[in-house]
């Protein structure tokens, strides 16, 4: 389980001008993000608004990307829906797929579920899906799924499920929290869900960060990795100011950009593109950080 | 539009002993919920566990009901999804199947989306959905779905939907919330989430109430909402005590027990069956309520 570590982005869903994934544009994309430094990616996160395409579009993508030549070797799938049944289709697809891992969001409709019923739904997505090669990561954002892990459920998880529960990508940006997935689960791979907490994860014992915003930082974020410790401030303060702001659809906005391909920006709803004042923080950020220093074309 | 009022269950979806749908126990519970005096029945709400379904098991379940020859024109059917495909395959499912009305949750993954991204996936799913017929009630429930429908929002989507937008179901439990829904929005039907607020709606403007306590407490809510204000002190003393349980699994359990079918306290993860605590509080609550009084069998 070698490869799971190390620098990961989240990579946005390009659409098409009707709002379809552009498999072609995120086949471009991957391969850049291998180029930029990346030990992977990671598809259909909350950057990649997953829960905003159905079933059938999840699986097409992947398979297009598939057919298209990407390493899937390279690649894990969010596959984390709030119905049980979804999560076990697209967890069987991805595996059968030769992706190298899945991310499981807790189903995130409810909001006062207990203990018991958390590990019932993992257990019985893990157990529907009935693949002993599954490698997942559980994918723990409780400001964004209204739920997340706690160590309690994870040990209960793991007792269980051992050989196929690897890890987790913490993305509370709590820093105690980090520490306890690390110091308090054996045997457990701990990605930070920020790169700025990249050198923090690192010194407790995690393996890496998956990142949003590693979609434009991520040859700050391998350099970083890499033990040349001299960029971590940049990277830090480039991540913190980017915080400011809508994720998704910051990061469509800089590919665009950068890309020099305007259908980047698209969105699907409930979100929306960066508004005209969004716009103007972000060249204030670029500005005062130095501009984006993987953003080769515009350091010229 | 005159049959959209009146009492109306969110009804529990019963699940078989593998945790599928169980069309046949919930086509005689509809009927039953009938005969105690609803004037419909909401299918796929909270209540009925909506977003633990596939989309392809929601749409067979309507379709087994229909062929069980329940009467669709008193069914409205959640269809709001996180991903606006499928909501608009649900709506039209449902609209084409004849089912009266369609409750819309907004896209509840992103927590932090602004009223244009709002009102963009609404519009979006009516237009694509592109049914004249569409009659859609908004669904109102911050607190689990993570986002809600502001005055204003309503105000944008009813100026370019206004002849399939009909109203809305505000499950917020904030009469102020209510208030503002009833008299600041022309030709709008507003429904409370509960039961103990369907007098102070009525009051206020509004139509009636669909709510999850209803699929026990129909009895005495129908009594109210004819003008027997005499049981409007029970009908909201025992909703308001069935709130400090956990409503899906806590109605399940008591029409397992009225129905004498254990296999009907079944829910699919998260959720869990009622502990042997919530059971004894559950016992205290029917005691110190009086029986609830439409568990006729109870009462003898």
């Amino acid at each position: 389980m070698s490869d799971l570590k190390g620098v990961w982005a989240a990579t946005v869903t390009p659409l098409t001008s009707d709002l379809m994934p552009d498999a072609t544009a995120l086949a471009r994309h991957i391969e850049w993000l291998g180029k930029e430094g990346c030990h992977g990616v990671v598809l259909f996160g909350t950057t990649g608004e997953a829960n905003s395409f159905s079933v059938s579009e999840r699986r097409r993508l992947l398979e297009e990307l598939f057919e298209k030549g990407v390493d899937l070797s390279k690649i894990m799938v969010g596959t984390g829906c709030s119905a049980v049944p979804d999560s076990v289709e697209l967890t069987q697809h991805a595996v059968d797929a030769g992706c190298t891992g899945v991310l499981l969001l807790p189903p995130f409709y409810y909001k006062t579920v207990s203990d018991d019923g958390l590990v019932a739904a993992i257990s019985d997505t893990l157990e529907r899906v009935g693949r002993d090669n599954t490698r997942a990561l559980l994918y723990h954002f409780p400001r964004m799924a209204g739920i997340g892990y706690s160590v309690p459920v994870i040990h209960r998880l793991k007792e269980s499920f051992g050989s196929q529960l690897l890890g987790i990508k913490d993305s509370s940006g709590d820093t105690d929290n980090l520490t306890h997935f690390c110091r308090e689960i054996e045997d457990f791979l701990v990605f930070a869900g920020s790169e700025a907490l990249l050198p923090y994860a690192i010194r407790e014992g995690g393996v890496g960060c998956i990142s949003a915003t590693a979609n434009v930082t991520s040859r700050l974020a391998r350099a970083v990795y890499d033990g040349k410790k001299v960029e971590a401030d940049r990277m830090i303060r480039t991540r913190k100011a980017l915080e400011a702001l809508p994720f998704v659809s910051t990061m469509k906005h800089l590919l665009a950009d950068f890309h020099k391909n305007p259908a980047l920006k698209k969105v699907r709803p409930p979100l929306t593109e960066l508004t005209a004042a969004h716009q103007g923080r972000l060249e204030q950020i670029l500005d005062s950080t130095g501009v984006l220093p993987n953003f080769v074309s515009r350091e010229k």
